[in-house]
């Protein structure tokens, strides 16, 4: 049996409902063959087994995080750029939960090259985040002693803890929109100095 | 082999550390007997199994976490009430990072009851925090319009979140400080109107 280019896309996507469901360690190679509708021994023959099926799912994950990053223009505020990168990230998260599960769950799985590979692109978002609370300093949309590794991780944890709460089909936007306004403007009484 | 409630504290702490290490269905009650340097068929004559080691385990997790916010003074104002519950959220995490982790990450794998009751303390857990952001915009420390529910959430997020990053012997108050004050005061200059 060959498997073909969008075989091996629908393989990685009942690889990540599995490794979701089941966590890595609780999905066997007869679970992916069966929810596949394969024999085992043809499974093997194309892909080297679940490490591989892993990294697959983790690199289209990191793919689309950072495709959602490249779709916002440069000319945009911080401020602006900002609210997008939330509503991009939660609403991939909504869209693609199982894959946004294993991305937080199950990455340290992975070994070796593959595991330092994603960790390298995990810390060039993570990075890409925080240069955007840069951007608001320094072009003081933000406070200048705004500390920009505590935003850019209070970002992150509202982005990434979503997919633990977050339902398909919930308007991620909305969402995304009112933590974007908590970040930005905190809690205070508008007209109350802090 | 009698197994003492000292030896049963010690055998959830190694259960914890395995949970963490390798996940829930990565670790086998071989590994278990082996950390604990039993036998596993006396191992077995003492607990029912991993079940039962995950919900020892989520449970003592649950208590101390609702300890921290027990010790929070209810004369304090909401404000001072939500600075100290992230301290002593972000504390607990520091401290017993392993259990943090188990409780994030492996707490779907419980069944049926203990399943149940674990989502039940979570849920009330959840609901306190959402008291302190309501009592704040009730007693206008807030402004009128705070969405408690979202607030709670990006507070839950920051705190659940810091299993991933943070490291024993990290100050997690000052993290915790840092958080509290980008959570409460924003990103804007103090003068700058929303």
């Amino acid at each position: 049996m060959e498997i073909s280019t969008p075989r091996r896309q629908e393989l990685s996507r009942h690889a990540a409902r599995l490794f979701a469901e089941k966590g890595y360690h609780g999905t066997s190679v007869g679970d992916l063959a069966e929810a596949l509708g394969v024999q085992k021994g043809s499974l093997y023959s194309h892909i080297e087994g679940k490490q591989e099926l892993l990294h697959e799912t983790m690199r289209d994950g990191a793919e689309a995080f950072h495709a959602a990053l490249d779709a916002i223009p440069e000319r945009l505020s911080a401020t602006e750029k900002i609210r997008l990168a939330l509503r991009g990230h939660l609403g991939l998260v909504a869209e693609q939960l199982e894959v946004a599960t294993v991305f937080v769950q199950e990455w340290r799985y992975l070994e070796d090259d593959r595991r330092e590979e994603v960790v390298a692109e995990r810390r060039r978002y993570e990075e890409r985040i925080r240069a955007f609370f840069r951007e608001g300093r320094e072009g003081s949309e933000f406070r200048t002693d705004l500390d920009e590794n505590a935003a850019a991780l209070l970002f992150l944890s509202a982005a990434n803890w979503a997919y633990t709460w977050l339902r398909p089909g919930q308007d991620s936007g909305a969402v995304a929109d009112a933590f974007f306004a908590l970040l930005v403007d905190g809690m205070r009484g508008y007209d109350t100095p802090a």
